[in-house]
């Protein structure tokens, strides 16, 4: 099971068995609308609050994916979830709504790959037999708490990112037909002293180049055994920083085969995004919506979704700390 | 391992072979002051802010805990922590710190048991070779995040309930000495509809029965099993609620044989606490300090601490929600 420090092999993959994918008008527009499952043309969706909405999106996406599992809510052992929201009132609420036993997580926007290796986790050793991955984030729910309020209608510089409004979730079963979960590494904290909150791209690449390292040391694999790794939301500016850092390390990713979430979720050139996508539902919606569609219908075959997040909070900037940020990587294979 | 919907019955009971128990002064002037590692004179620990102070005594209770371990950092497969803190920070920057594989978790006041069985359940698994759990809550950090800074010196109603300032950290190792845990219940959301912030003890009771309930359902256990069950955090007011539905629901529990870390860490009549003691922190240096130290010395045998929390924001409050609770509870064996 573990390889090297922070490497977990799957002895038995378990599989995705179902997923659930819920977007917001932005992302609805953006090149990968028709691969979600609910697209919402607004972003209040009839609810009184922002957080209200991005709870029903979260909720929403669980019941989706339970339903493409064909399971009822009561055959679901954990559910594993976490938001960006303080106190990951999203995922507690839709927990409730749900019904099942909570594990809550929070690794920012890395969230949807740490719910998902620790489903993974569960399944494979048996600690599950049905254990389902959720997260979710609103782009008005994260200006408002991590920025400004968007009615202040403040300026961004390009090398800010476009909180995707969107919720994914994902069950996973030791049997059944789907993509298997293979393996997963477990992140750990990169800090190289970025401060900036507005270019969180940057503070965050070197986190994911760490994970990838150890993932293909610890598993003992090439780059090239995957048809592509995508990070979760290093956008413009951190994914050619990733890139860099990876071919300075002497670690071979030819420029089709890497991909980022941030990146394709938006397009960029059209839409007001500055440097692209970010959110736990960047990663969330285009790995369980966009990639899984591309496995299944075998344009790709192996899968490493390296899903990245910045730790910071409003109150660790305004004490001058700098930002703290990781990355979780899970493959997936058909 | 899962017997029923969520409980774990480790095959193979990891050991806790080292703790880490950090406090501040109320803590260290309470009944349990001699049970704790480290117990600072103030509450700003020399630092230039609450958050700071409560990260330091984090990291502190981490090098406490791999030092009675005899391990080095770099030996920590994965260190799973989260606090109360907007986006666990004190965690994350401990686990900066500690330089290990980290997965965040936030279970309010219950993380330090979700942390623990998470822990246990990796290095049951085989998923780690050393798992650290830890938690922090810091008085003056939870008030003036949750409630009011407290220079505004506002009143308290008697079922509010004083947060520990403190944190704990224990090491799970497959083998070695120490005490064994044998088994882990995940909680489910339990909401009653409760809204009052400061009664969170009430709101958090029927959590901590329904958990013990499926945990001595799921491992066919009686009551009478353990030598003493613990709430997290329920105090005065919400763990004579938890024994009378016990009682309502025919479950024996002896008085003598129940009690609470919010009503052991402090001597309620002399110190000014309300109602007791909460926070992360609570029932982590609790168990960590006391309850392992009674276990090592033979006046305990099997423990069963099921730590509380209450998942509320100030936003899910302003927002008109009720409180959603959980309670995860982690049986600890000599």
């Amino acid at each position: 099971m573990l390889q090297g420090r922070r490497t977990w092999m799957f002895d038995k993959p378990p599989v995705i068995v179902g997923t659930g994918t819920v977007v917001g008008p932005d992302e609805g527009e953006g090149p990968l609308g028709g691969d979600f499952d609910l697209v919402h043309p607004d972003m209040t969706i009839q609810q009184p609050s922002w957080e209200k909405a991005e709870r029903l999106m979260l909720e929403q996406a669980s019941d989706i994916a339970l339903s493409k599992a064909a399971l009822s809510k009561d055959k679901i052992n954990f559910y594993v979830g976490g938001d960006l929201i303080n106190q990951i009132i999203s995922s507690t609420f839709a927990a409730r709504t749900l019904g099942a036993p909570y594990l809550g997580v929070f690794g920012a926007c890395s969230t949807s790959m740490e719910s998902l290796a620790l489903a993974a986790l569960l399944v494979s050793t048996g600690a599950a037999r049905y254990a389902m991955a959720g997260t979710s984030s609103h782009n008005c729910t994260a200006e408002k708490q991590f920025r400004y309020p968007t009615e202040y209608g403040s300026q961004k510089p390009p090398t800010a990112q476009y909180t995707v409004t969107g919720a994914g979730a994902a069950v996973v079963a030791a049997e059944g037909d789907g993509p298997r979960i293979t393996s997963a590494t477990v992140g750990r904290i990169m800090d190289l002293g970025l401060k900036d909150p507005f270019d969180m791209g940057s503070a965050m690449a070197p986190a994911a180049v760490d994970t990838i390292q150890a993932h293909l040391q610890e598993t003992g694999r090439d780059p090239g055994y995957y048809d592509m790794i995508v990070t979760g939301d290093l956008a413009s500016v951190g994914h050619p920083i990733a890139a860099d850092l990876l071919k300075r390390h002497g670690v071979p990713i030819a420029e089709t085969q890497f991909n980022d979430c941030g990146l394709l979720v938006y397009d960029i050139a059209r839409q007001t995004v500055q440097a692209g996508g970010s959110g736990c539902a960047c990663s969330a919606t285009v790995a369980y919506g966009h990639l899984l569609k591309r496995l299944a219908s075998g344009q790709l075959n192996r899968l490493l979704v390296v899903a990245t997040g910045a730790l910071l909070s409003p109150l660790s900037f305004q004490q001058g700390e700098s930002i703290p940020c990781i990355a979780h990587a899970v493959s997936i294979e058909r």
